[in-house]
């Protein structure tokens, strides 16, 4: 039975905590998960303690080894926590003096637990951020790579959800390549703010030790120093930012789940779900359901709840730290684990999907996605555009009417609308032709296609 | 090493399901926590099927004996989990086939997960918003309790975080009992849509199964049975609903511990906190802070997330049941938990509160606070109000420059801003008596206050 | 050039009201749209005072009747609004005074504005929520008419998006009519918590004046009176639970949006949208677009935000009545009209939905929605479920391969995969059959569709 | 009467739109303020299709002047709407082909408005931005200001609203300025991915005509040019990252109201609002209220509440644009007057703030701010910092107990304490000497303090 520890700053108060009040504001089961980091803080701190004399080099260096210990205890499961123990740092701590005595109290010198939370969720979230971008590039990969090995594949776009003009298929899939480079710049300017070293900044004034903290930024990989300390300790802007950029990316992924959705369903039936990549039915044996993408669009939802959890919890605060930010964490870990877990399984299941070319071939011009063409047509030989789309308007209705197609009216059919079509018309009236004519930047051209795909190759 | 399990589902599929993908969709790392209800919905399920004949009485009881021990070994830990378990209703069936062999397959008749799940959910909510309900009740008591304690206690009201008329210290408190008392009826409004049966409802459609829905809703305690298939599997408004109370429920605990921190403040000072219920600082030693206070405050924020995050993944999500909706059970887990911790530790704290009766009779009159008095005074006398009030804040400002309070100025001082007042306004310039003037229901008058203790009463 | 007016607590301040100030803290811009409720308010209040004696009933009459002219100017837009004018409380009161002089500032004689706005806001609600709910009514009977148009047409049930089983397209419908039924009841829940008087509880603390509330109560037709001063006049509850519930409500015509977009899309094919329900593309002359329903869809975003606005506003606030809460009106205003602008075209586009019998009869077989009928059938002679649903997962594989449809297989082709399946099996092969077979309670079986329109007569 | 006037679309269908849906649809009454974006948009357009010779030079310039003179149509409030007027893009067409004829449809080639709206909104955002900008520079300049002006004025620094160490005023707002510069970046930021020209994307395809993307762009004063026609016309990221950084921005701003809120208070009274930044009270004479800081406050939830709309507005989209994308300019909207109006009337507000010296000066050591000296001074002499932490903590509660202060205490009582204590303490403890030493970067010391109001000068 672990025994109760007294707390750090135990010598202030008449009475000892609540137990109810120390299960209430420990932070230690979600919090122990910046271990490595908060060690690897503290690993530096102590380093400079020494150089800068604050504490003898031999303490210094008995506290580093007792610390790896720690970590290795963390590391192996091996780490006893206690009832008593408020969170991951003061857990370390608490071992750290059990371990090498009463010199293990040096290493709280010049440092407060706010600026060391700060720093321990920085560290945590640059780690993140790079993993998560390096996912995002092996998606927008695999993204490429389909439309790389399927270049000439035609496919109906929608607007409203209905036919609008026809498209490449590779052209569909690099929009969401867009989505995700700018998904991938937008963590690359968070970590910007993120990148800022905050310990130094005491529990809000600073500190009255000859601290040295460039070395400490210098030590931890960090290009920058925080400027003012009582911003630093209740600055939670960072994973703000960091859970705004998460919750736009998970609109992204929800966005190609939806298109996923559509696309396997019975109606489209443009895509080959893999089964490794399906789940079933407890009820009806048929089912074969993409519950992936499902998951994938619905987990929107708890990205954009944790951001609006944090934006909340920071809204009407005074300065400077407040024990509310201790909730920055818990949105933090669900984000950074919701977007692993969603490109990671998207980008192993993108190299699988199957377009069913024939379905593809045929819904590219149905719904009259050519009638663009035919105003286009008559705008080049000099109607007003908006008069050109008035006489398409008519054809179309027309067509409807009969019951057939556009390519199954003749010239002549076509010149009762206006005496503007020629023979030459036909020629617009192919996906292929409507495809390539769209060849300025940004169209759906294959030349253009073909340009984005090298342009991503940088 | 656990050996995986095919899927229920695994006939349709060429090929099982990928790993990455198992680990993705599973729910029963969160879901597990809903065994007991599940259990209790398969007997109750169970015995409808025999009852109905629709499976043998012997193996129906067969199976309930085999659930019986299900639930204990959950109970003791000593349920063996698959990576291959997708929730807790595929896991207790598996396990279930595993004890008594294929027979535990005919629980699943006329059932399907989608109607299951929605009655696990729905079991679980209902115990919680008891137990909410009772800790709401309890909270509430609390409040009473030191209203009680303190009955002719004065202290300032504020509107505006400015000093504005002396109330009673009790009315101050039970403003929070009423918002706790409507917090209580939105839960049980909330119930009566929570309380109704979904299973029966099958995937979607119903069963063809000659089942007895009134008899499964006896035997769970369903006072109703749901009316329509489709809307009964794809139906979470009863989560949403019961996020929004336990939002609206968060908000006010939010602003009470804000007049919490507010008056544990060294500027106000109005109450000492207990030593068990307040934290020390790392680094400052002469720190009490009232981190359960901000953390209940915190704590509003993720209930409003839970709350933002299940809306987004409900809106715009076709019928009938979709995937997206297994993201509705950890939001409504964490507001469950969130609630309960938040109001245990009020309901503990409350009764240990200390108001500090010297502190408050100062700050009762500071501020002029009893300006409206003199306002009211005059109008008594026939002043139209709007002019009244003129002729006080021109007082006010008098006493601003010559730095002295509404007490200190004679009635002659007074005659000099309008002739109307007398020697009897002498007797409207205590706090005592602004409070007791004002006994219309709901003033702050001691006995309108006494009327809303007994009130509670009941 | 109106001229600029002294405010009504000019009296204690030095300086006047910086302009940029008046126009950051005015909400006369959008709360005049209070103002006949505010009058209504004034009104009854002056009809108390004049009753209890505080003021002598020949001024109330002045007052009543210039109150009657202010309504008329501002109905005819004659009003002229100042820019010193704070609210329509202050406007309606200034204009008072310039009417008939002095007296009227006998109006606000045991009243604050942080009363008067509560009330007028609860007015407000009361009024629309009556008027959202008769919205409501008619969409439920649009559903209901156009499901009672249709009685055995029968389409795919989807669960996932994949076609599930056969269900009637009325008790789809009835879906929906069960969700509105239930914000139909939390509306009148929450109307409960709107319909409570706050008049009387003054600036926070009740009034020195003999007021008698019952009888505003009674003139204004509230059922209840407001028992703690200070809760009223800081609670914005009914209007976070007014939001929620218009949120939730949004959510429900998001998702039938959803499906109307669905059905009307060329793949789909399921209704055919009326043209004047429709739009059309500024440059593809073929479109004709569900934008009602993707405007409906896209709506509900704006109806989470509404109230994820008013609960961050209200979080931390201190008691009582601070200046945040003006931000509660403009979410309010634009719930309402946001909700009456989506059900009123609802209401009106339901009837006008053609469904395509033929497509739909082709989908409702489709991708196999007749296997769980097979798989009942093996479970129905004894095979436990969890096997039949294994077998007849086998039977579908085979038929993708082979690719013909379950109907296509003889009775010998079926017992190849279980022993069980007698020549009575092809009677359970149609959608009529499977349809009709889920007749308990909720299921879709015509009977029960009867039911759920009968129980709406009521 | 306006009569009304046929859809640009009109040629497809059998029936003109139902009025209800004009109404529910159309968003000129919001969008008509983009008027100005969307006429230097087509007249940049304009000019390409006439250099391209798309369209005759001729027609272009005819095009040209009839624009500009609907510009000043709307400019001068003359420009008469029609119901029937779509938005504003189809209102100037339509005025365009009322002034020249049938040559103005030609301004329509190769252009739709899905990828115009995106244009109009970018080019909006572009002003807003550089304008929000510009104030949040003007902010962090007032608050540099009154950094500068009280240069050595001491205040108490809080942490959990409990007063922590002593810092300079000047350090506290500094603190924003830290905030106000990562919201400057981030908006910088954000505005990269503004400034892509989306015109020529077409509808979704790109357009069959010769365009000249960089010559529109130049024109434009666009740095980059889209690269996917699909992504361009159904991107909405700039605006939802544009929330984003003014949601944040928001709260930065609530949390400095919430700090003047409580600074303004009779409680702390550490400043003194101006008179013509505060306002009354309709009933209480002497109240002079925080309202533009409780509004400022307030309003952070409506910028919250405006991103969380557009979020769940774009989850769950399919590709490519769908007309719930119209929901995206009213939070817009919304967001940028909201944040010009709380950032113009907190930099008018800033300079005339006065602290009050006396009572900060007061505050500055009361609550044992000092007590970190002390363990600080005990740490210097080789006791390990925890240890230090418990002998302070002692010697606080002592003098709680005593109820003396530390400045009370003689060595030789804090020698009791410990033996460590030696006379050179006494320099330690004052709040001069306290800020001073917290020199490293960061810290409160009015050397680094000045260093940061330099490094603002560049």
């Amino acid at each position: 039975m672990p025994k109760r520890q007294s707390k750090a700053w135990a010598g202030r108060m008449e009475a000892p905590t609540d137990a109810t009040v120390e299960t209430f504001t420990t932070s230690f089961p979600f919090d122990r998960r910046l271990y490595r980091h908060d060690i690897r803080g503290s690993i530096a701190h102590c380093g400079m303690l020494a150089k800068q004399k604050i504490i003898p080099r031999r303490d210094a260096a008995a506290i580093v080894r007792a610390l790896a210990q720690i970590e290795a205890e963390l590391d192996q499961g091996r780490f006893r926590a206690l009832p008593s123990d408020e969170d991951i740092h003061m857990a370390v701590e608490r071992r750290l003096i059990e371990k090498i005595g009463p010199v293990g109290g040096k290493l709280h010198t010049a440092r407060s637990r706010n600026d060391q939370v700060a720093l321990d969720l920085r560290l945590f979230l640059r780690d993140e951020i790079a993993a998560i971008r390096a996912l995002i590039r092996r998606t927008i990969e695999a993204f490429a790579e389909l439309a790389r090995s399927h270049p000439e594949l035609i496919m109906p776009g929608y607007t409203h959800l209905q036919p609008a003009q026809p498209v490449l298929f590779a052209h569909h899939l690099l929009a969401y390549v867009q989505m995700l480079r700018r998904d991938d710049e937008r963590l690359a300017d968070c970590l910007k703010r993120v990148d800022v070293l905050p310990l130094g900044s005491g529990a809000l004034a600073g500190t009255t030790f000859p601290i040295d903290r460039d070395f400490v930024a210098a030590q931890l990989d960090f290009p920058a120093v925080s400027e003012n300390s009582m911003d630093a300790v209740s600055d939670r802007d960072f994973a703000a930012e960091f859970l705004a950029a998460g919750a736009l990316l998970g609109v992204h992924l929800s966005r190609f789940a939806e298109d996923l959705v559509l696309w396997s369903s019975q109606e489209f039936g443009f895509i080959d779900l893999p089964d490794a990549f399906a789940t079933g039915s407890s009820i009806m044996p048929q089912k074969k359901n993409p519950d992936v993408a499902e998951l994938v669009r619905g987990k929107a939802g708890r990205l954009i709840g944790n951001l609006m959890a944090l934006l909340t919890v920071l809204k009407g605060l005074p300065m400077t730290y407040n024990r509310d930010l201790q909730e920055d964490k818990e949105p933090v870990f669900d984000t950074v684990d919701t977007l692993k877990g969603s490109l990671t399984v998207l980008s192993l299941m993108l190299p699988q999907l199957r377009p069913r070319a024939d379905r593809l071939a045929i819904a590219a011009t149905a719904g009259f996605t050519l009638a663009t063409e035919l105003a286009d047509y008559l705008s080049t030989k000099g109607l007003p555009f908006r008069e050109a789309h008035a006489v398409v308007g008519a054809v179309v209705r027309s067509c409807l009417k009969q019951q057939c197609t556009l390519a199954d009216l003749s010239v002549e059919e076509l010149q009762r609308f206006s005496p503007l079509f020629a023979a030459d018309v036909k020629r617009w009236l192919t996906p292929q032709a409507a495809v390539a004519r769209r060849a300025a930047t940004g169209g759906t051209a294959p030349i253009n296609v073909r340009r984005q795909l090298k342009r991503l190759g940088k």
